[in-house]
């Protein structure tokens, strides 16, 4: 309850720089942006991977309706996530899957996610080690919330394309079905 | 409760299609296959996948003990896993795996399972995606309830002899595992 | 609360074999290695993976700090994890990651990490396959502990250093990442 409160507020002071909702869900293929990182919240470093997924979504015929940036902390990420998923038919996080303790991307994308896909994280993973073992040490996960989808990239600027790019086939058809356009047998 | 009870109702109205479970059990590759999908229950569409798996364990040595059709219906699903958990040493299912708010297969499968085999549900994606990259939108799980285990297959024809096939040969040595026969140090 | 008496109980039995922590942990990379086997532990069968456990990870850098042997026992298993997260950096358990109802080691390290590590257990089993299909069964987990990584691997001598293989080189890095060595932006 607090956190459908919280996930209001947050909405409302997000709006002004966020695209009208109703005119881009027509349009399917929206996305929204978030930084999830403590030093670029406190404007402490200059965010790139942020710019760098939302370019590479562009290129692939994505309407960008939100680039937020967030701190490791797991409920301010899960606000962020509850308000971008109405606004948003993919919600793209990069930063704050790893293993260090700060890391709670996954859990506050658990936390708001329906349901999950497992075998798109196994993808982002499998296809992450043809470049960098350390991809297996990812715990990003891919979820459904309502009628969007969220998906959890590294924080590296490389290694969040990278991850994006073994899986971004897959998105079109996902949301297609997550809009009930695909017939259900 | 509740739940054992429908499986008791569910088991008793099956009675009549099912061979004999004592005789079946000595021989140990028993198979039930069920058919999940809401058009295939009302008699709007002909069933193709349960009998294409069927056909297909059948060459692989399994006596097919049931096939059975339910809708996607989350209790109807688990009442039916339940009921042929008993009568069956291998119970799989086609359909029900994907993203679509209706698709409840997984989660039907979770709730009867006391342990779930991630490995093998990994294996059928990584195996279908060499034919299908969306096989990775597949949220079908693998798990072990009693001594029978539950397979969860995507619902088209092709996809779920597919998946199927990625696995098979786990079977066999997996029951033998659960009905004890390999000794355990 | 009483599994932390009877993790402090297990830690101050174990204290004469195993090497003072303190110098140890400055070191950072140190490992204990747990056997899970009923038959080992009561001492009818000589216990080979834990030894080849042991020499693989000496061969990788790993100063082991202790060897220990349990049987498969939900409860002890997870009272000697929690003991031996505390002296060691590396936590390696073999054994007990099967499908049959005594196979409980992947159920005990769930229980005493605040964390898993999906993609490295997904990595075993994917490595593991090379060998053997069989090795998709296995059930193992890899997860966080304080700054501790514990890692599951099959019971054979073969399988659990294959298993180790697979993903020995993310070890250190991980570790790093547990003591909040690598800098998280």
């Amino acid at each position: 309850m607090r956190q459908a409160e919280a996930a209001e507020g947050k909405k409302r002071k997000m709006s002004s720089s966020i695209a009208e909702p109703k005119a881009l869900e027509s349009k399917g293929l929206t996305a929204a942006v978030v930084t999830v990182s403590d030093s670029c919240a406190r404007e402490e470093r200059k965010d790139l991977s942020g710019p760098a997924v939302a370019e590479f979504l562009k290129k692939r015929g994505f309407q960008i309706v939100a680039c937020e940036v967030v701190s490791d902390d797991q409920i301010k990420i899960q606000n962020m996530l509850v308000g971008l998923a109405e606004v948003a038919a993919l919600v793209v996080t990069t930063g704050g899957t790893g293993i260090a303790p700060r890391d709670v991307t996954p859990e506050a994308t658990r936390a708001v996610c329906e349901r999950l896909l497992e075998g798109v994280a196994e993808r982002m993973r499998s296809e992450g080690v043809r470049k960098t073992t350390l991809a297996a040490l990812s715990r990003g996960v891919c979820g459904v919330r309502g009628k969007a989808l969220i998906l959890n990239l590294p924080g590296s600027p490389a290694g969040a394309v990278e991850s994006l790019e073994g899986v971004v086939e897959l998105i079109p058809h996902a949301l297609k079905l997550l809009r009930g356009e695909t017939e259900h047998s």
